[in-house]
Parts: C-alpha cells; sequence; structure tokens
C-alpha cells in the first residue's frame, strides 16, 4: 500500500524547532520497547536523571522528563508549584512569557505582569523595583524568548527572586543545550525545557527539574495537584521510589532517543556544544549582514540558537519562506504577533547549529532575495 | 562509546502493554522529523484524523491524538468536560475506574462512585437504579478493565446515561482496536485511548473523541480549561483550524508511528484484527486450562487482549515473571491491588495477539511450573 509517510521531504529544520536530528539519535528509535516496569527499562530511565542533571548542570533530585512537549512542561512546573491564590509575577518580553500568563491565571494564580518591548531584554532595575514594591509567592519568567531572539539575564534575576523568599520558575525551552544555564546557581527553584530544541531529540518530552524547597512546597501543599498526569509527588514516585511506583506508561522510545541525544552532548562536551551554538550564531550574523539584512536584537542580547533578522522592504514573507521549504526543503520560521511579516526566526539548534547548515541557508537565501 | 541502548533486550511483550511492535512500526520512527506548521506534516495530521475516525468507529469532528500517554487522555477528557461543582458518577469495578475518581475529584467535580467488586462486570440494572435516583452531569466508566481483564457492558450504560441528558465518558484505553466498541452509536461523549496497547505503536499518543454535544459543552463552558495542554478548543484550532493555530510542537515522530499502525489495522481490517485478537485469546484460554490453570472472569465477560489467570497455589508470584523476563524475555503482568499475588494479567494486544506468541509463552510458563 502506498503510504503518504514514504513521500515526507527530508527538511533541513532552521525554525523554531524542532531542529534537524542526527541520524544516531533516529537509530536508536525503533529498538524494541521495553515495558514501563521492566528493569531494564529502570535503568534508562536511571541514566536518563543523571544525564539530564549533567546537562542542566544541576544537582536537583527531583530532575525528570515529562511525557509531553515542553508545552507540558511549563504546565507541570505551574500546576505543581501553584495554589489557588497564590500570587504570581509573570516577567514577561514575547509570546512564551505572555503563554505563562494564560496559563497561570487559568490554575488559579492571582497574576500580575511585568513586560517589558518585544525585542530587548528584561530590564534588570524594572524586576528589582517590582519586587521591592510588592510581595510575590512565585515569579516566573523566559531565558530565552524562542518568539523575539532575545537572552534574559536570569542569573541576575534569580537572585533577587530568592532574596524576596519568591520561588523562582524558568523557561529554557529554547535555552537548555544551547547556551549556559546554571539552576543551582542562580536560584532557579522549577526549570522545564523541551527535548526537540537544543538537545537534538524528537518532539514528545519535556525535562524538569524542581529544587528541594520547590518540591518541600508540592509536598506541603493544602490541595492536591489539580492534575493527576503532571503531579510530581506521583511522578517522582515512578522515577525515584524504591519500589517504583506506576503512574503512566512511560514512551519508552521517546525516553531511547533522548537518552542518545544527551550521549551525543555529553560526547562532544556541553561547553564544546555551547561554543559550536555560537560559532554557528556568529557565521550566520556575518552572512545575512554581508548581505544587506540586519538583526531584530541588539548584539549582546542576541541568542545564538534563535536568530531574529529584519524581512528587508519590499520582500514578501510568506513567499520567501515558502520558496525556501518548495525549492531548498529549508525551514525558517515565522514572526510571531506583533512581529508578523516583520522577522524571520532563523534556528541554529542542536544538530543544525553547524557552518554547513548556515552556508546552505545563506546560499538560498541570495538566490531568492537575489542578492 | 558503549552504550545501555545497545544492550536492550528484545521482550516480548505480553503484560499489559504496551504490546509487541510491527517491524513496519519502527520503521517510520526514524523518518525526518517534519516542523509542526509544515503542510506535508498537516497532512500527515489529516490523515491521522481520518484513521483514527475509521478505527475509533465514529463520525465525530473532535477526534484527534493528545501528545501524551493514555493517562493524559483521560486527564484530558475529564478536564474539559468538568466544570468546578459538576456532579460525576464513576462506575468502577477495578484500578482505572477507581483512578477516573481520584483525578475528577482533583479537578473540582462532585464525585459520586458506584462500586462493583473487581473482575465482575458492572451491572446495568444497579446503575440503572443509580441514575434513576440521582441527577449526573457526567458519568464515567471503563470499558476495559485492565487490572481485571472484564469487558464491561458499555453499549448497554451509553443509551441510560443519554436518557437522562448526561455524558458519558469512556475509558477505551484496553479497548480500542481490539474489541467492538461504537461512540456514536453507544451514546459516547468522550473517550480516550492510547497507541501502545491494541493500536501496535509505542506509549505516548491518546486517541481521544468528543461527541458535537460534548465539545458545545466545551465551547461555552463558564470557566476556561484550567489545562492549557490539554484544552480542546486550543487543540482543535491546531488540528483543525483554518488557518491552524500553532498550539504546541507536535511529536512528529510518534505521528509517524501512530499513523502507520492504523495503516496496518485498516490494511487488516478492523473487523478481522479483532478476529485475530478473539482467536488468540481462545487459543491462550485452551492452553492455559489444558495446563490446569483456572481464569478469574467468568466466560462471558473475558476481554480477549487481557487475560487474567489465577497464579496456582504454592506457585512464587514474582518468581515466575522473574524467570520469563529473564530466560525466556517474555513480559507479563502482576495483579493490582486487590488481585496482586494472586493473578497474572497476560496481554494479547495488536501484534502480540498471534497464535506463534501464545505457543512461546505457554511453552515457557509450563517448563518453569514443570507441568
Amino acid at each position: 500500500m502506498k503510504s503518504l509517510l514514504d513521500s515526507l521531504d527530508s527538511v533541513l529544520l532552521m525554525g523554531p524547532g524542532p531542529s534537524t536530528i542526527s541520524p544516531k539519535v533516529y537509530e536508536v528509535m525503533g529498538k524494541t520497547t521495553l515495558g514501563h516496569m521492566d528493569p531494564q527499562f529502570f535503568s534508562v530511565m536511571d541514566g536518563l536523571k543523571d544525564s539530564l542533571r549533567k546537562v542542566m548542570q544541576t544537582h536537583n533530585e527531583a530532575t525528570i522528563t515529562i511525557s509531553g512537549t515542553g508545552t507540558a512542561g511549563m504546565e507541570a512546573c505551574l500546576v505543581n508549584l501553584i495554589e489557588p491564590g497564590d500570587s504570581m509575577l509573570v516577567i514577561a518580553n514575547g509570546y512564551f512569557g505572555a503563554r505563562m500568563q494564560e496559563m497561570a491565571s487559568r490554575l488559579g494564580a492571582v497574576v500580575s505582569t511585568l513586560e517589558f518591548p518585544w525585542g530587548s531584554p528584561v530590564d534588570v532595575e524594572a524586576v528589582k523595583k517590582e519586587l521591592n514594591s510588592k510581595s510575590y509567592r512565585i515569579v516566573g519568567m523566559v531565558h530565552a524568548e524562542t518568539s523575539t531572539g532575545v537572552r534574559n539575564p536570569i542569573e541576575q534575576i534569580g537572585p533577587l527572586v530568592r532574596s524576596m523568599g519568591a520561588f523562582f520558575l524558568v523557561d529554557a525551552v529554547t535555552s537548555l543545550g544551547g547556551i549556559e544555564i546554571k539552576p543551582d546557581e542562580w536560584g532557579i527553584d522549577a526549570m522545564y525545557s523541551c527535548s526537540q530544541k537544543c538537545l537534538g531529540c524528537p518532539s514528545g518530552l519535556s525535562p524538569v527539574t524542581f529544587s528541594s524547597r520547590a518540591m518541600e512546597k508540592i509536598v506541603n501543599r493544602k490541595t492536591k495537584v489539580p492534575n493527576f498526569y503532571l503531579d510530581m509527588t506521583l511522578l517522582m514516585k515512578y522515577w525515584n521510589g524504591s519500589p517504583r511506583v506506576y503512574h503512566h506508561t512511560a514512551p519508552a522510545n521517546m525516553y531511547y532517543a533522548l537518552y542518545r541525544a544527551l550521549e551525543l552532548i555529553q560526547e562532544e562536551g556541553v561547553q564544546a556544544v555551547y561554543q559550536r551554538h555560537l560559532d554557528a550564531h556568529r557565521y550566520l550574523v556575518e552572512g545575512l549582514e554581508k548581505m544587506g539584512l540586519s538583526m531584530l536584537v541588539e548584539a549582546p542580547h542576541r541568542l545564538p540558537m534563535l536568530n531574529t533578522v529584519k524581512i528587508p522592504e519590499g520582500v514578501e514573507d510568506a513567499a520567501v519562506r515558502k520558496e525556501l521549504r518548495s525549492s531548498y526543503k529549508i525551514e525558517i520560521g515565522a514572526g510571531l504577533g506583533s512581529l508578523a511579516g516583520k522577522i524571520w526566526r532563523i534556528g541554529l539548534m542542536g544538530h543544525t547549529a553547524r557552518r554547513e547548515n548556515v552556508d546552505i541557508f545563506l546560499k538560498a537565501l541570495a538566490r531568492i532575495l537575489r542578492r
């Protein structure tokens, strides 16, 4: 029987994620499924925990992967930390900050939002002022704003939040595996990421980590977590229990893929992986600027893995992306929200972050733009 | 580098799921990931929707897959249907009915439970009596109780629930793809399943379907769904929208696997697949009884895909399962709750449901039990 699956394109993924996957990761996806209570599978889970701690640079015991995408990871961090009526400050300068605000509100938090312009980093002084003026139970923000390409100064804000006694929640969906992030040193209490960006694994899993003080808050909640699937106390009984207690049927083949992807990062070295992202980013920016294009974000605040470039006047956004996809089999991302039609988002994440991929992309773009 | 992944056993999965996967499904798991907003990927999603409707035997427009396991599917159905204070009746005769009760309570439903003994089917007359005595907004139950091997008479209860004007929620985690289930004819308003049992795909996805009256309730909720990740109105904008609206980064490779697994079922024919499950089941029961073992559930109520057999006196439960796993690379399931140590749960699901697998298992068990 002829199947659509047999005619799928092989696309160079240079959008906001998923990123291009190494053949070494695809290779293990088809390994024989093991039962979710199989002793050998528990070893896979133990290995995953170890690798996650190394790549996430944390000693947190509560470091596991959620069986869902990054959005499920955001949900997991919020639903475990928030009790109805908790005051929460969301510091937002892009689409995903807004999403955090929306999600937290649905969970019954009393949410205030401190907003900053899209395309600029969060201003530390303004945050300090806000934190001094009002007391919050939870403060949340995004490290690497996928919608704008801005890196936020998490390392400066964490200590401020901690000094107020609040819990600090960080979205590391785009940053993890591409730039430095140090939950323990920076005072992060809950952090979530995803498998399909800088970690170089297909989408479907969301690594999360909770500090011991966050876990203490969760264990001592007055109300049960209103989400059985994402309840960290139940998940920890499955990931860490002795004996392990069944919670859900872990997606074994996705675990294999993440396991291998994390092995590859450790083989190369976490710092070397950051350097590769940075190198590919600089090479891309150089190439784009040579073509006369300019970046949205000022140099010091740019993310290496998510590059936002202004669409030149007179150039039709969708037509260019469509031609890249159809004639060159390259995916890049469109602008979101107020940046729709104004920027392209060029991802250099995980296995994609290599000069040869930048070359392929720049050549294609130059042809399309006739530059 | 030597990796644990290179030394994983290939296990014949005859537990309560995951089931053994066809090589044809593994094959497509490593296909190149496509972006979640790629037009070709949208075609994969459209194909998935069509196949799901066929295999789920429904015309419901709201038929999609949740990006999480069966437990996430249960969560999705409950969190969308329940508004705080809604009265819900959970009809329970096993572990998963109890889980439904727990989850619904966490979501703010006022839950009553009508309990029946583990190992027997739900009694229709008792349900009728309960529904006549009290009014409920939602009634939920499990079709195929994975913990006991009992098939519940959903087809008789659906019309009763509908006649009371309540919404009928059904857990088809173990039944879908193995025995007949007809949501439209049987008056089911919300139904969830999983990828890793009779559908023959690795774990990680949960097909769900909602009737138009259920979707109407959801769209007209007074409060937003307190779960952004599983909000059906947002998910439908991604699955069905024109244009499609980004919600989460769909796990592309898992979608490929489910797509192929559903193709295989349709190639064989849904009725033929049911027949294969039934045939393997009868063959297994015959073999077990020849060995002097007896089944927990009475013949008319047995599930073909989940066979509960009593552990003979003097036989040590864990030792037998351990030897099956280590010497024969066969997984079977242990009893849950009050049935722990008393029964084994032998799965014949999806690709596992074949006489040759039954032969392998019976031979191994006979050797271990010296029968």
